[in-house]
This record gives structure tokens, C-alpha cells and sequence, in this order.
């Protein structure tokens, strides 16, 4: 990459990893290395979650002031201009003299960017890296920025034909084993997983990820949309993470999980819930297992997405096809993801 | 292959592309061809349809009596042992002193089976070969042997979610231009298409094989399944074959078409046919059309399929999964195939 060294470049590297120590939740997971003139790692940071140093900040407290002059700062986002519960990063990286500061992602907020500015304008060396690597990692935060609620993801199993279950509603198993496993790795990678009362009532799900030799795989936070009670006796009152309720207005909702740190989530269902987030324009990507069956009848996996006529139907941009055993797995974005 | 020599293989094959030759119909589609003892070609014959003289016996035609005796002849189907418009072409094939008889497919017929054992009975060499292949040529007609019926390919397009329209009916395109260049080249590849008398009325098809660059391609004669009439202006009346009406008994009207010489019917729906067709268990094959959009609402693309509960699903297997264009194909069998 022009204008970066060798050693900076491994830096960048290895500020991604240490960014992912940090938690996700409402700051971005951030990273950064310091090194010497002569490229030598002299301390590494990371961000510990709102109220805590900021990455570069975290790096600086390892050094005495003599190491920290002339120094190049390394960090995975543009370092901050904003006074929060912490001082701007870019006065920090000023008053502690750094020279150089090569940073991957811009900080695209209102309060908080401008920081590489501030720091060009008082004589640091600013250089831009990696810019797609450093917006990967932090993608999901950036869409909470950009929109002030999580990424959405709408999930349902059906049958070819696009039913959930048969007339008389049973359902179990219309999809295979690799299908449900695949189910439980994604759950693991979302922050929360949201289900209607009406699933919680019919199914007492225990909305764990369950991931075969993953004992401590991540697990998301449940929340149950409706107007409805959950029973005392649901198996939800057992799960790790306890759960969280939420009212039928979809996107207020949204708006209070993203300020709660929540910067995914997973919808499961049932078909109402699934229906209504798509019908609301709030679900980014859909994950759709198709059972090798035909069922038939009145229950739909979906059900009124407020396509009246052919040009209001829901175009879909299909980024993935695989067979899951004998089920087909259509991974989709939507237009808001286009 | 064991027993066969290289003529008689070249011959095997010579003898498939005759078979092309002959029509499709109520008689199966064979072809013959005859070898002297040192294997050079003496005669070539086909069947040309019911009521004309079986392959073996047209080669035969062609040769004087010197030139049969002490000849091979090599079918691809088992020469029959019956009595019907012809006489059984054992008896011709031992009349015309032929020494060695070499078949691919055996004769599945009651009254027609049991040529080799007869011949063999009587001296002549009787060998099998090629048993695969000569069977696929005529699996179509080995299948109406079988079930008496049709095989019948029913083909639907519909949202990822299983809707054939919007909620006020509207649909027109929702698969893109290479699914629907598909849908002509699979007419073409079937004997018959049925439609039902809701889809004459409110689409007005004309259910001609429209092939780029094939204006031979062949043309399958349309059924209209239904009570209702089909209207004197509809542009059914144009179709190059015609067509034919049938009522709403299916398994009936399948013996009829059977009957009349049709191996294969592809069911073009809508839905209420489709979903009639699977309902009562006479749908072999599926190709379904998934176009990347989302509809909900009331316009399933199949309705009843009297699943009352998930042990009654349809099961299905799939055989081909393929993305045409913006869509996705999914062919498979229902139990009746596996």
C-alpha cells in the first residue's frame, strides 16, 4: 500500500486482532499498535466497551512519555475528535507527541469525526490504510450509524412451496440436521435473536446457540416482540443471557436495541413477525432453508407483506445457494442492503 | 460387452438413432439393424407407428431370403411374441432363418414378452445388450407400460415464498428471460401440455414452443383440463396441433391421453391443477421456478394439497438445482419417481 511500511502494514494486522478483544455493543471494536521511528511495536491497545480508554489511548498508558514522542500510532478507526465520558484521541495522540498515525476506517460520526484533520493540521503525518479491512471489521457498527438501528436478518425454514407447517400446524423437523446446525451457528453470530410471543407460547424455544464442540460459543440476547405475556414456566427465564420484551412498534424497538449495543439481530419468527419486519422495509438480509416438500394450505411461511399488485413485490438479491443436506439454504439481501 | 462383437456394438447404436426416426406415440420408438455373418450392414429398418411393420421386420423387407438366412439381427427392444395389427416378429425373424438375434431393452408387455425365449427355444442365438441405454430410449414408454398413464413434469414459477402473483392477481414476469426460454425448450420436450380452463381464461395462452433458432422444435399438443369451456376467440384455437379437452377425473383422463399415444405431459398449471395433480398423487416430476422477490398475500402458487398433518407431506428429491439468470430451478421427483 503506498505510503505505509512493511512494519506498519503488520501493524494494521495486528490491530484488527486486538480490536476483537473489545466487546461489541454500542462504541466499535477498535485496535491499535504503537511503534517506533525505526518500526519496533513499543505497546498495543484495545477498546473495552463505552465508559473505558479508546484503543490508541489504552496503547499510550503503556509508554513513558519519552517512548511515545516520534512514535507512530496505528489504529483500526480515524482516532476521535469528540469529548464523551473520554477526551478526543486526537489530542491525546497530540499532547503525547506521536508523529505518525495510520488509521483504516473513517470515523463517520457527526460528533466524533474530523479527528485526521485535526491531527494533519497540527503536524502529525496522517495516512489512510486498509480502508476496506478496517470498515469489515467494524461493518456492523457502521450500519448502526448509518441507520440507528441493528442489521436486521429474517430467518424462516419452509417447504418448497413456502409453508411452515401443515394444516393442523405441526411442523417438527421439516428441515434436516445440517440445516438446524447452520441455524445455530448464525444465532451465534448476532447479537440478539428476536421471536414473536406467539412462537414463545406455541414452541417454549430455548433461543441458545447450540454448536456441537462450542461449548462457549457467543450467545445472543433474546428479545420477544408482542403485546402478550411471556409464561413464567417458558423455558426463556433459563437462558444465560436472560431475555428482553419489545412492543409491536418495529422500529422504535429498533432504535432502543442499537442504544443498547445491540448491532444485529436475528429474527426467527414465527411467520407474523418475520412478515411484519419485512412489510416495515426492516430486514436487510434474509436466510431461507427450503425443505425438499411440498405441504400445501393455509400456513404460510409469510404471510401479508403488503404487496398489493406486482410492483410493489420485494425484489431480492440472492448472495448465497447451498445444499444443506437434502435442504437448499437462499441467503438474500434486500433492497436496503442493495 | 460379453458375447458382443464390434459390429454388433456399432450396430446397437446405429440401430438407436433409427429408432429416432419413428414417432412418439402409443407404439415404442425401435429400430433394427441386420448384419451378415462377417459383420457387414445388410439392412436398416425403424417402426413408423402403430400399425406399420415392427423395425426388425422392415429391415428384413429389405433383403431377399438368400441374404437373411445364416443374418444377425440386431433391436433395440426384445422382438415381440404377439399377435396384433403384425404378427409377433419372432416368428418373422425364425421364418427368415436369421441365426443370432442381439436386443437391448426386454419387453415388458404381457402379451407382447417372452420373443427371445420363443427364439432361443428355437435355436437361434439370442443375446442381450446394452440393456441401459436401450431402456432409456424408450423410458417414456416403458413408464406408460408400467402405470398406464403419462409421466407428467408439473411445472409452477413462484416467489422465493411460494406466491404465483400479487394480492390483486397481477404476476405477469415476476422470472426473468432465461427462465422463461426454459419453460419453452421443457414444452418442447413433452408430448402434451395441460392447462387448466382458469388459466385459458384469464391468460389467453397460446402454449406453442417458441425456441430461438428452432423453428422445427417440436410442438406438444395442448390439453385444456376443466369443466368450463374454452372461449371461440382463444388463441388455442390457432395452435399448429390443436387441442384437446378433459374433464376433472385426472387419473382417467390420464389413461385417455395414454391411450391416445402421449408419453409425457408437462402441467402448466395454474395453481388449482397443479396443486390437483399432486393432490392425487400423478405428479412425477417438478420444475419450479424460484424468482428472487417476496409477494405474501393470498395467491399461493399451490393450495390444497390435502396435507392435514406433516406425515402426510410431500416429499420430494431433488435432482437438478441451477440458477437461470436472476432465478433459480429446481427440479425433482416426488415419490412416485424414487
Amino acid at each position: 500500500m503506498a505510503g505505509i511500511s512493511g512494519a506498519e502494514q503488520g501493524a494494521t494486522a495486528r490491530a484488527r486482532e486486538l480490536a476483537l478483544r473489545g466487546p461489541r455493543g454500542v462504541n466499535p471494536q477498535v485496535g491499535a499498535v504503537v511503534l517506533s521511528p525505526d518500526g519496533r511495536v513499543l505497546a498495543e491497545g484495545w477498546h473495552r466497551g463505552a465508559g473505558t480508554p479508546h484503543a490508541e489511548v489504552d496503547a499510550l498508558s503503556r509508554l513513558t512519555p519519552a517512548e511515545a514522542r516520534g512514535a507512530t500510532a496505528v489504529v483500526t478507526l480515524e482516532p476521535c475528535n469528540h469529548t464523551g465520558r473520554t477526551g478526543p484521541c486526537a489530542v491525546a495522540l497530540l499532547d503525547a507527541g506521536v508523529a505518525r498515525v495510520v488509521y483504516a476506517a473513517a470515523d463517520p460520526g457527526d460528533a466524533s469525526s474530523g479527528g485526521a484533520q485535526r491531527l494533519a493540521a497540527a503536524g502529525v503525518e496522517v495516512v489512510r490504510a486498509d480502508e476496506a479491512e478496517g470498515a469489515a471489521l467494524i461493518a456492523d457498527w457502521l450500519f448502526v450509524q448509518r441507520t440507528g438501528r441493528p442489521r436486521v436478518t429474517v430467518k424462516w425454514a419452509q417447504s418448497l412451496d413456502g409453508r411452515a407447517a401443515a394444516a393442523d400446524g405441526s411442523s417438527r423437523w421439516i428441515t434436516g440436521p445440517e440445516a438446524r446446525a447452520h441455524v445455530h451457528r448464525e444465532r451465534s453470530a448476532h447479537d440478539a435473536i428476536a421471536v414473536g410471543t406467539g412462537t414463545v407460547l406455541a414452541d417454549d424455544p430455548q433461543l441458545t446457540a447450540r454448536i456441537e464442540g462450542e461449548p462457549d460459543a457467543p450467545q445472543p440476547i433474546p428479545v420477544v416482540f408482542g403485546e402478550r405475556g411471556v409464561p413464567g414456566s417458558a423455558a426463556l427465564h433459563r437462558h444465560p443471557r436472560g431475555f428482553r420484551t419489545a412492543g409491536h412498534e418495529l422500529e422504535r424497538e429498533l432504535f432502543a436495541l442499537a442504544a443498547a449495543g445491540i448491532q444485529t439481530l436475528y429474527v426467527e419468527g414465527g411467520p407474523t413477525l418475520a412478515s411484519a419486519f419485512i412489510r416495515a422495509g426492516l430486514a436487510d438480509r434474509l436466510t431461507v432453508y427450503l425443505a425438499p416438500t411440498l405441504l400445501g394450505g393455509p400456513r404460510t411461511a409469510l404471510d401479508d407483506l403488503g404487496v398489493g399488485t406486482i410492483d410493489e413485490q420485494r425484489r431480492l438479491t440472492v448472495t448465497r445457494l447451498e445444499q444443506l443436506g437434502r435442504d437448499l439454504l437462499v441467503e438474500a439481501t434486500t433492497e436496503s442492503e442493495q
